[in-house]
């Protein structure tokens, strides 16, 4: 059958042997919390844009590994992530999901008050007791950093800096100029499946001639190039058939593209997986993140958001549906085989099965966590 | 009390400090996990009805001690059961409980497809991996088998025969031709009670009076006969009162009787447990069939069929629900008071009971259960 | 701020360094475990009300532990208790939460027949069982007694006396009447908090401006006096505001003062924590009464009753709704406080928090709790 629309670079052959993890990776309770502990817990999580922590005060809060973490902005417009957890009876402070500190940070249960800067400035009746000082209690910081209007967060004490996790990404996508784009749509999916397997979902596209028709119309699955994979995250790139302008319904593109893009990137889509937790896909005319959140081994909230130019958002008949109903079908179609993978994978049937080579990038990752689970109970 | 129309036959005497089995029996997660991998895992399992994959490719699914199994029939017309995973990724193939394959079987993720006996015919891509052999990646294929239009399966490798499971059963109840009765009415039951207080509840009538009133006006409980337990079943007969003619609310039978049966049996009930999961009531002109599937140890789904002779469901004016609301009454008091064994089991002050004569069977069954986890633990 | 019409006594110092409890005790299982099975499984635990089970046969059921306990009256008018679990083959008997028994005790499975004094009279074909005999099977007792119209059981075998565990509330609250009282309203509540943080936010005040201002403006939180910890309750009292008549919305009292009570009792509110779970609220013309069922580490029930004179409540237009309203709008912004303690203190960022001196009673508790389990563990 020729393509003569798209060029197929084959992918190297994969190594003999090449299988499928064992069950227990997707299953095993005690890998799963192995995995929160020290990927989850360790490295820089994306948590969520700059925009839901833009002005000072404003918030916003995220659960990793069972800590609960406010993120918001100083009055001076640093970023800052506190531990959601009073310092005098350990009460949760926020209980809203988003909202605006007024100028302060105040316990519900027996008001002490905090600045945005975590300060202990208020502690009604403490001063009755001696020796009581209010520079011992402010809020548990988190470290936090921005990446072009992405915001990361890590539980790891005197962390790397984020840049080096990003390592060669922020060079690369600096054309797409992710800091200026604002978020038009967000969806929150619930998948009864192992977070990894949604990445390795993402990872591959040999299931979209079956699973995507829609998408394979756009943007042919064996058309792109991967990259090898790197130390913390993996990717590559695909091409917009001849005719197609980006992914939406019908493939027509009703805005405009990102500035800044070289011809050829607006021939195509950049799918990149940075570990741990974030999936990010890159449009000519839009950016689309899904952020994971492993509740269980079987069990991920996935949270799916749409950003674009404000000068598209401000429009007054801005209506997404075209790209947003697009993911919305794709996102549907793939983690409904992510629940049927963590089903048939759950069943003492399963045995590891073979790797094509259009599925390297599984194959590294698996080997990633191999050995990260070697390290790790090393 | 004078019942002139009954005889009662009386029972056996209990052994001396015959009690009911400890709470453990029906609470403890790993005596559960033990009746499942060695009892459901090893013994022949009732799966459902020959009509349920009659025809080439049409499917019906069970899952049994956490493995998915589909069971449809060849292009050949032979009965085949297959783990419900893909060889790929592990993929569970089918999500439906019921339906028709065209031809082949297809996973959804990335179509490997399988023709109806479970051989590998399609794997797209893997013809670039070296030494890949389609041949090597059959589905996992699982015995199953039928006895008069029930269809068993068993997990069990190199399982012995169903008939030498099924026993003297076969030839028993030969006159009833079970294989030409056809569903007539599916009631599924999720029951808050270990699989074994239903099977109990079932084996004795002793509590008929005080909690059946319809049905003990139909049949009385002291009428009939139990056949000594057998290795893999235990069950016995009662009669219907004089004027009686089936059981129904009113006790009239507005169906034709099955053929073949005796003046004898026209005027009774059989009630056969045909361990692990089988309920097997044959009525003068309908069969019910409970079969049970454990969820946990005070969990068992339960599904109950009645079934008719086709020329019976064939009538313009075919109506069961003389028997169905008969059955699905009496069903529902029996699963309430097995709940509250359940609950009553459960508190520490549960202390096991004596037995009474009318209970032989249960005593005998306790005694295979406690048998079995002597054997298992061994 | 000067505050003429209260009179503030300064509290103790608390001990340097006095701190909240670390968090495994509000969320590990096996401390929860041993304090169900050594606090709530041997102490007097508060169940209901004489009123409950005031005729012979009237009861109330309760799950305490793991076993549900029937508490009813003999036919000689005493007070009685029992296993709700049948001696032939463990079925719970009553599935009713109250109810009447119509004079004698019946399993609804095979019919087997209690007294009220839980002696077995009725096993229907247990004659024909050598050697079986009604006297060795009776319902099996719990201890039960009463206090001014409060029901209290115990689990323990040969328990001390309840008014060994009352000490002098038995006397400190003779002049209340309270088994004159009769229940007006009742709602349940289920928290998702440890027991002990509905305990600890029951005897302080000091979140009351903040969290209760309705509250403070009735009774100030600086007000009144808290007794010492006693071994098996710990309380105090607090004045009403001038002007304030009781609490309720608007602080009037629309009903007459309970009689007996000093001029000084009708100008407070006293608040009992009695170990392990009655929570006792001493009003001028009401009695509130919380009764704490522990489900989880993270979770409890809490029965929450208003009770009034009998002369009130024959009233023709008797509406508790002013007092009712007041407290449950109170209620539940405690346990939304009690919820979020909870959450943050599961969080492995909390650490203990210090106290200060008007949280006296929960350090006093606290140290309870330690030596609770200290002494359980040694």
């Amino acid at each position: 059958m020729s393509q003569p629309d798209i060029v197929v670079k084959p992918r190297d052959v994969m190594p003999e042997g090449a299988r499928t993890l064992p069950a227990r990776y997707y299953t095993d309770p005690s890998l799963f919390r192995a995995e929160m502990d020290r990927l989850f817990g360790r490295m820089w999580v994306c948590a969520g844009r700059s925009e839901q922590a833009g002005r000072p005060g404003q918030f916003f809060v995220r659960e990793i590994n069972g800590r609960n973490i406010v993120v918001t902005r100083s009055a001076s417009g640093t970023l800052r992530a506190f531990h959601n957890v009073c310092r005098h009876r350990g009460t949760r402070i926020c209980s809203e999901e988003v909202g605006q500190f007024a100028g302060s940070i105040r316990c519900p249960y027996h008001a002490w008050t905090y600045d945005l800067d975590g300060r202990l400035i208020g502690a009604p009746h403490m001063e009755e007791v001696p020796h009581f000082d209010k520079a011992e209690y402010p809020l548990l910081a988190v470290d936090a950093d921005e990446w072009d209007g992405h915001v990361f967060v890590t539980l790891r004490d005197n962390p790397p800096p984020l840049r080096a996790q990003l390592g060669d990404l922020c060079a690369k996508f600096r054309d797409w100029r992710m800091q200026d784009l604002r978020l038009g749509r967000r969806i929150v999916y619930d998948v009864r499946a192992n977070w990894k397997l949604i990445i390795q979902n993402y990872n591959e596209c040999l299931h979209c001639p079956n699973l995507h028709p829609a998408l394979n119309k756009l943007s042919h699955y064996l058309s792109g190039e991967n990259e090898p994979l790197r130390p913390t995250y993996m990717g590559g790139r695909m091409d917009l058939r001849p005719g197609v302008e980006t992914l939406s319904m019908d493939g027509s593109c009703p805005r405009a593209f990102l500035p800044g893009l070289s011809p050829e990137d607006r021939r195509r889509v950049y799918y990149y997986a940075i570990f741990p937790n974030m999936l990010l896909s890159l449009h000519p005319d839009y950016m689309l993140v899904h952020s994971l959140w492993p509740m269980a081994p079987d069990r991920t909230v996935n949270i799916c958001e749409w950003h674009f130019q404000p000068s598209e958002l401000a429009r007054e008949r801005f209506n997404p549906s075209d790209c947003v109903d697009f993911w919305d079908l794709t996102n549907r179609q793939d983690w409904h085989v992510c629940e049927l993978s963590q089903a048939g994978i759950s069943s003492p049937a399963y045995v590891p099965g073979p790797y094509s080579n259009r599925e390297d990038l599984l194959y590294a990752f698996d080997r990633f966590i191999v050995e990260f689970h070697q390290r790790s109970s090393a």
